[in-house]
């Protein structure tokens, strides 16, 4: 019998975003519930995820209405744990079963952990320099395959934990709208854009962005708008502080 | 057919210790190469990892003297990825089938690796307050059922992932070998050895300890005497300096 299925999300949320595009992928039906990160509702910590982040998954148990989850259901926190999850419940749709590319699919997302995860947050929210995002897609771009996907032909989990920080990063340094100097995101987002050291990650990506799961999974301009908001007053106060220490 | 596989150790590596305690428990016929972390083979990184660490797997290919990796074996690295590689090739013996006991051990591997694991190098190597490694030891400790390993009666990769930093750490606490201030590791010990808040640790730790896989991995006489002599100097040099700011 199959289990149902509600992934507790944030639009904004790239950890969240990585369990949308598994599950769109996974083609396993599953419902979401939006979870407000500014004003999280009382009952989410206790019944749903005692660390109180999306993403979390509910597995099983009757079919309720999300805002009042069921005892019944199995409670499951930690993208990349449920990135293995919803690859298991989806028979090799996500993750093959050669476990030698099995083996590489968990490389190369111990990689994104180790680079592109930690550069995001560091440049966009604590301004350190936008080369630190440039180098850390540079060595995920090395470990790609010549065509295709992360492993292969097929999407798999590892495409889905890198692809939201990738996503999330065009459209801040695009947009310059990230803690980073006001005009190195778009000179960043210029160099990825056309520097033949990127082409494999503008095939790559331009290959995920054609995907259906993308598309209904992303919203670029929810992204430029909330980090325009968080970046404005970083920037008015960096540029009072100039000023003050003339 | 089975394919060959080769693991490249190290006795003193916490990460190595994984792989080898799952290789014991999974059954698999293996071989393994120790790599002198201080004298490293020229051959090393070039033909097994690249990053130059271990542990490392060479699987498949033909059969060779491990100081001639053959270039048709696939090549295997990072400790984490290398566990669910064991459980992958030995069916359900190291990792239950029923998807959500899966997510339990992935969880909590996840909480090893931002617990124990980073508590390890940071009290034994740079001097934290050993206070760091117990905290964490506690966040584990709340994950372990009543009774059993990690997620159930069975030995799997989530206890590998955790036990060769409860060994390594109880030998240095005991024998008061790492780089905490003087004295507070023996301190700490004593706490993991009576206080009735570790109970759950020490009956855990002690079946562990009661297995054929833990015998045959660990060296505890060694681990004592490689940290003493690490210590050692870094002790007089903390008297030195407390003597000559006097
Ligand atoms: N390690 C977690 C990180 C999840 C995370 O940090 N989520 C953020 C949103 S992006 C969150 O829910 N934060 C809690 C909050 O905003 O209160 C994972 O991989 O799932
Ligand atoms: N993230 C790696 C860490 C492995 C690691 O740090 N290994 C150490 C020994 S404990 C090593 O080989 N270091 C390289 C060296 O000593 O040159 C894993 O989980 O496998």
């Amino acid at each position: 019998m199959t289990q149902q299925v509600t992934l507790y999300t944030a639009k904004i949320c790239p950890y969240a975003h990585r369990v949308e595009l598994a599950l769109e992928e996974s083609g396993i039906a599953y419902n979401t519930f939006e979870v407000d990160l500014t004003n999280k509702p009382e009952w989410y910590a206790p019944q749903v995820n005692p660390a109180s982040k999306v993403p979390a998954l509910a597995y099983g148990g009757p079919a309720v209405d999300p805002s009042q989850p069921s005892s019944e259901s199995a409670k499951i926190a930690e993208s990349l744990v449920l990135l293995e999850f919803v690859a298991d419940i989806s028979g090799t749709r996500l993750l093959p079963q050669d476990p030698v590319l099995r083996a590489k699919a968990r490389f190369f997302i111990d990689t994104v952990s180790n680079t592109v995860a930690p550069a995001f947050p560091a440049v966009i929210a604590r301004g350190e320099p936008v080369e630190r995002m440039l180098t850390a897609i540079e060595k995920v771009q090395a470990l790609l395959p010549a065509e295709g996907f992360a492993v292969g032909p097929e999407f798999s989990i590892a495409d889905a934990a890198l692809v939201p920080f990738l996503a999330r990063a065009e459209v801040i340094l695009k947009n310059d709208c990230g803690a980073f100097d006001e005009g190195t995101g778009l000179e960043a987002y210029e160099t990825l854009s056309s520097d033949p050291k990127f082409a494999r990650y503008r095939k790559y990506f331009g290959d995920i962005k054609a995907r259906e799961s993308f598309k209904k999974t992303f919203q670029g301009e929810l992204i430029r708008s909330k980090f325009t908001e968080k970046t404005t007053p970083i920037r008015a106060q960096r540029k009072a502080q100039a000023t003050s220490s003339q």
